[in-house]
C-alpha cells in the first residue's frame, strides 16, 4: 500500500462544529482509502486550556494551543480549520492566509460581505487552498440533484423554493448570547437565522440554480428582549428570528426562501424544491437519504413523484459506505467534504465552495438583510 | 338526447350498504351520461315499514315493501339488489333468480361456499345478470393496477401481500350481534373478519393475481365472551377477530394475508402489494387516490417508488369526474360498479365479479377457516 | 317526516363549476336529511340553448333559459347561483340583488375590489342572503383546523404559509382564452393564478388567521405570447402565471404565499401550514382527508406530527357520510357548503363567506397585484 | 481525564461486517467519552495475508494473523470478534471460550440451534463475556420502542408483524456461493433469508414481545439452479429465497413474519409493527430515524399516527450525537452496541443479546425451517 501524504490539521474551536470536523478527518482514511492525503490531527486551539486538552484527548489531537496566532505560526501545521464563532473568521483567515496555510472555514464566511471580500482577496493573493463548510452540498441526494440538473434533466427552471425551519428558540426564557448560545447574539453571529440557516439554503440554491439578481425580504424578531448570558440583564434581541424573501434568479426562475426558529414542530427541516420544464426535484434534511424526483417524460398514467432512497453504490459517495438500503446521516456530509478537499489537493484544483463562492452567498445575505431593513427590493451587488 | 332505458331497482336492506348503493344509482346518470340505461329507484324493502318509508323519502324510492317475496313478485322491478345480512343472501338470490330478475348481491356471496354453489347454479340456470358488490376493484388506482398487470408490466409475480386492519372492536364492552352489529354475530355473518374484510382482500387478489392453490391459516378470537344485544346475556363470541394466512397462488407466487379488528390505530386500512420481476405495485384504502409503482426498467440512479395521484382524465373512471389533482372517495367505487353493470347490460356481457367469480373467493374463505380450525394446510377445492 | 321547504335554484353557467354545484344540490337531501330546506333544480341558464338543455337533462333541471335577465325575472326562482366567468359576476349579482334573490357566487367575487365593493353594497342594501363558493373551507380537515385554532390549541401564531401549485400550462402550445380556457384570459378572469388559485389560499388564511396588513409580491408570466382561441392569433399573455408574496398578518404573524401553474409534478397541490407557539397544523389538497397536527404539549420523547385521518363521525361533517377510514373527495366540499347555506337560512344567519368576507380577499388580491406591479410593499386598504 | 482501560480486540474476517465493527470500535471513544473502557485494534485475522494487511492499514489494526487459532492463542488479545461466515462461528467461538476470551459473534449465532446450544454451553462454562451482533436493537427508534413497551404504554399486545424485504437476487444470472456471495450458499450460511434477514426480525420481536410458542411457515426457492462461483457449474440452489411464517407468541398475540430477496423495489426494508390495546408502534429501516406511534389515549378527534423524528438528546443514544433533527445512520447501531458492551463490562453485567438469547432466535429459525419442510405447525422447542 502506497504511503499516504500527511496533512497536518490545526483546528480552532472545539464546539459543535469542532466535533463534526474532527470526526470527518478521522473517518476519511477508513472510508475513502483511495485518497492520497491523510489528515493528521496536529493541534486543537481554544482559550480554555483544560477544555482544549479534554477535547484533544477525546479526539486524538496531538497537542493543544490557547492562542490561535501561535497555532498559525507553527511550521508543522498545513491546514487551519476555523470552527470558531463568525466574528473571528475574518481575522483568523487573513492571518492564516498570510502564513501560507490552507484554510477551511465554517460558514457563513464572515459577519458581512465587506469582511468576506477582504478574506477572498487575501486567500487569493496568498494562493492558498480555501474552502467553506457548506456541508449540505455533500448530502448524496443533494449532490445527485446537482448532477441531474447539470445533465439537463430538469430543462428550463421556473421555480426554486427552500425553507429552513426550526423551533428551538420559542421559549421566552431562553437567554441570548454567551458560550453555547453565541448564535443568538448579533455581535458574535452577525445575524440570526439569515446567516445561520438561510445561508445554507442560499449556498445550495446558487450552486444548483445559479446567481440571484434581486431580492425582496422581510425579517422579524418575535421576542424583543431576552436576558443576555454574559451580563445577566434583559437586553433587546438584535438577531432576526425569522427571515423570508423572494427573488429573481439570473436564469429567469423565481425563488422563495424562508427560515425561522419559530416553526413549532420542525427540528431542523431544511427543504428544497426545484421545478423545471421537464422534471422537478424535492429533498429535505429530516429524511436526508431520500430524493424525490418527478419526471414528466414518464408515461402519463404512471407518472408520479419517485421516492429515491439514495443508498446505492452508483449514487454519489455511497459506493464508499454500506449496501443499498442502509442509511447514512448528517455527519457523513463532512466526511465527504474532507474527501473532496483531499482529492482537490491531489489534483491541484479548487474545492468548492471556495471563499469566493461563499462570498456570493454573503452578498445575497447582505442584500436580504438590507431589503428587510429598507422595505424595498435590493439588487445583489 | 336519446331517451335512456329505465332499469327499475328493488333494494332489500336500508343499512350502510343500502345507502352506498342508493347513492350510486342516483349519481350514475349525472356522471356517466354516455350510458344507455338509467336506474330508477322503484322500491326499497325492509321489515320495519316506518324506517323503510323514511329511507325511501330520503333517497327517492317510489315505494316500500316489507316482504322481500312481494318485492320479487312485482312486475315493475328489473333488478333485485340484496343489501341485507349475509344469512339471507342465499334464499333471496335463489328466489330472485327464479323470478328472472337481475341480481346485485352484497359481499360475501353467502354464509359459505355450499350456499354459494347453489346460488351460482340458480342464477346460471335462470340466465339472469348477476354481480357481487366487491366494490374495491373499482377504486381507480386498483383498476389501473389490474390494467398494468394485464399489460405485463410487472412480469413474473413473486409476492402478493394484503392486509385489512381495523381497531373498532377492541373495547370489551362492545356487545355482539343485533341490528347494526350483525357483523359480530356468526349466525348472521357466517364468520368474522374473514368474510367481512379478508374476503375483499381475496377478491382483489384473485382478480389481480389469479387463483389460490392451498392455504395455511390461523384465526383468533381475542375477547371470548360479549353481551349479545338480542338476549342481553353474555355469550361466547363465535366470530374470528383476526385471521392470518399464507398461501401459494397457481402462478407460483407466494401470498400473505391478514385481517383483524384489533390493530390499534387503523380505521379501515386495506392494503395490497404485489412484487413482480420487473415492477411492483402498492396501494391502500386510507389514501385511495394514490397508487405506488416501482419500475425496475427506470434508470438505476433515479429509480424509486412513484406516488401516482390517480386523478387524471386518462386514468380509469377519472375522465367522468373532475380535473387532475382532485380526489374522489369511497362512495365512487359503487358508482363505477353501477356504471359498469349498466354498460354490461347494454353490451350483453357479464359484469365482473359475477356470482361464479365470487364463489371462488368463498371457496378460499372456507379453506382458510378450515385450515385455521384443523391447524393444517388445506387445498382450495 | 316533516315536509321540507323547497328552495328553487336558478343556475347560470354549466361548466366545471356548474357541475360541482348541481351535484351538491342533488346530494344534500340524501346525506343531510336533518335540514329543513331542500334545493330544487328549477332552471339552468346559458347562451347556447342546446347545451343548456343537455345539461338540464343530465342533471335534472326543470327548465332552461338563455338570458340570465329572464332567469332573474322569474318568480319561481329563489336563489341565483352564478357559475359563469368572473367578468359577469358583477352585473348578474347586482341585478339578482335588486330582484331580491338570494345569491350564490363563484369565487373570486369579481374582477377587482372596486366591482366587489359595489356588489357588497347592493346585496346588503337588498338584504338578500349571499355567499361565495370558497369551497375549501369545508374540507373536513380544514374545518377542523379552524375549530382547533378557535379553541386556542395553537396559541400565539408565528407563521402561516400556503401554496397552490399546478403544472398544466407549461406547454407553450396551449392557447389562451376562449370557452373552456377563459381562466387564461385576463379579460374574462381578471388575473391569472392570483384570482384563480391564490384567492383560495387567501380566503382560507384570513378565515383561519385573521386579516392581512401589508404585502410584498412578485408575479411572472413565463410564456409571453400564446395563440388566443377566439382570434386564432398569437397575442401577448396578460395573466400572471405565477404569484408569490409575503405579508404581515394583523396578529403579528408572518405570511408566505405562492401560486403557480408552472410547478412540474403538482396537479392541484393546495397546501397550508400554520405554526403557533403551542402547536402547528398542516394540510394539503392531494391528500385531503388527512390533517397533520403537532402538539408541543405531548410528552417530549414521543412528540411528532400526527397524521389524522379525518373520517370519524365526530369530526366535521363526517357523521353524515360513511364510517371511519373511508375517504371523501373534492366534490363533498360543495355539498357541505350547500348544507351550511340551507342551515343558515333556517336559522336566519349569514353563511360564511359572505360577499363582504370575500371582498376582504379581493382587497388582498388587488394589493398583491399592485405590489407586484409597483415593486413595493402595499398596504391592504 | 481518567486513563481508560484498554480492551484489545482481535477481529476475524474483514468483509462487510468487519468494516462495521471496526468503525464502531474506532468511534466509541470519540462519541461516548464517558465510558471507562477503550477498544484497541490489536489484530485482524484472515487467510489471505495481503488483504488482511491492507485492511489493517486502512483501519489501524496493529497486526495481522492468518490463522485464527494463533489469534486466539495470543495473550495480548481480550476480545475475539467473529465476523466470518456462519459455518465457522461454532468452532471459533468454542475455542475462544476455552481460551477465556470475551466473544462478540456476528449473527446468526450458528448454522443451527444444535451448534448454538454447544456454543452457549461453552461460553457459560468458561464464564466469558459474550454478545451477538443483532445490531438493529440499537437503532434509537427501536430502543425507544422497547422502553415504551416496557413502560406498559401499549397495554395488552394483539399483533406483531415484521418484514425484511430485498430484491437483489432476482437476476437469474447472479451466481451462488463463493467469496462475497457466501450468503447464497447453504453450506456456508446454513439457510437463506431465514438466517440472514428473518433472524433479525425474530431477534427484535422476541426482545420486544417475548417468546414464540409455535409457528407455521412456508419457504420458496424461486430460481432453482444457479452457477456456483467455486465450481463454475450450474447447481441446485439450496437456500430459501423467501420465508413466511405466522405464529403465536407466549403472551397470546399473533405474529406474522416475512422475508424475501424477491420483493422488487425494496433494498433492505426491515419493518416492524406492534399493535397493543392502548397504542401501536411502527418502524422501518429505510427511514430509521423515525418511529411512528399511535396513542389511543390521545383525544379522539386529533388522534393519529405520530411521526417521531428520534433525534433529540433525551431519546436513546442521541445525546451522544448531534442536535435535534440531524439524522444518524446504519453504522451507528454498531457504535451503540460496542458502547453498551463496554458499559456492561464495567458494571459486571451481561450485554444483550448474549449467546443464550441468540439461541432463542436460532430455535425459532429451526422451527420455521422445519415447519416449511414438513408443511405443518411446529412448536418452538
Amino acid at each position: 500500500m502506497a504511503k499516504k501524504k500527511p496533512l497536518r490539521i490545526g483546528l480552532i474551536g472545539y464546539g459543535f462544529m469542532g466535533r463534526t470536523h474532527s470526526n470527518a478527518f478521522r473517518k476519511v482514511p477508513n472510508f475513502f482509502p483511495e485518497l492520497k492525503y491523510e489528515p493528521q490531527l496536529a493541534a486543537v486551539c481554544a482559550r480554555n486550556k483544560d477544555r482544549a486538552q479534554a477535547f484533544a484527548d477525546q479526539w486524538g489531537y496531538e497537542s493543544v494551543e490557547t492562542d490561535w496566532k501561535k497555532l498559525i505560526a507553527r511550521d508543522d501545521i498545513d491546514v487551519i480549520d476555523i470552527a470558531a464563532p463568525n466574528n473571528v473568521h475574518h481575522e483568523i483567515a487573513i492571518a492564516a492566509a498570510k502564513a501560507g496555510k490552507a484554510i477551511l472555514c465554517e460558514k457563513p464566511l464572515a459577519l458581512d460581505c465587506k469582511e468576506g471580500e477582504e478574506m477572498v482577496r487575501e486567500v487569493e493573493k496568498a494562493g492558498v487552498a480555501n474552502m467553506v463548510w457548506y456541508n449540505y452540498r455533500r448530502i448524496p441526494a443533494v449532490t445527485m440533484a446537482k448532477e441531474m440538473i447539470d445533465e439537463g434533466r430538469l430543462g428550463k427552471i421556473y421555480h426554486y423554493r427552500s425553507n429552513f425551519l426550526q423551533d428551538w428558540t420559542i421559549n421566552a426564557d431562553l437567554p441570548q448570547g454567551g458560550a453555547a448560545l453565541w448564535r443568538l447574539d448579533a455581535q458574535a453571529a452577525g445575524s440570526g437565522v439569515t446567516g445561520d440557516l438561510l445561508a445554507h439554503c442560499i449556498d445550495t440554491a446558487v450552486w444548483l440554480n445559479g446567481g440571484i439578481k434581486d431580492v425582496s425580504a422581510m425579517t422579524e424578531t418575535f421576542i424583543k428582549e431576552r436576558v443576555h448570558q454574559d451580563t445577566g440583564e434583559k437586553m433587546p434581541v438584535t438577531i432576526d428570528d425569522a427571515c423570508v424573501f423572494h427573488c429573481h434568479f439570473n436564469n429567469g426562475s423565481l425563488g422563495l426562501f424562508e427560515s425561522t426558529r419559530y416553526a413549532r414542530g420542525h427540528k431542523a427541516l431544511y427543504t428544497l424544491e426545484i421545478n423545471g420544464e421537464n422534471a422537478s426535484i424535492r429533498w429535505d434534511l429530516h429524511d436526508l437519504n431520500r430524493l424525490e424526483f418527478f419526471d414528466y417524460s414518464d408515461e402519463g398514467i404512471v407518472r408520479g413523484w419517485r421516492s429515491i432512497h439514495v443508498s446505492d453504490g452508483d449514487q454519489p459517495y455511497m459506493g464508499n459506505w454500506w449496501v443499498p438500503g442502509l442509511c447514512i446521516g448528517y455527519e457523513h456530509t463532512f466526511v465527504h467534504q474532507v474527501a473532496d478537499f483531499l482529492r482537490s489537493l491531489d489534483k491541484g484544483e479548487v474545492c468548492s465552495p471556495t471563499f469566493r463562492e461563499a462570498l456570493e452567498t454573503a452578498k445575497i445575505c447582505d442584500a436580504v438583510l438590507d431589503s428587510a431593513k429598507n422595505r424595498r427590493w435590493e439588487d445583489v451587488s
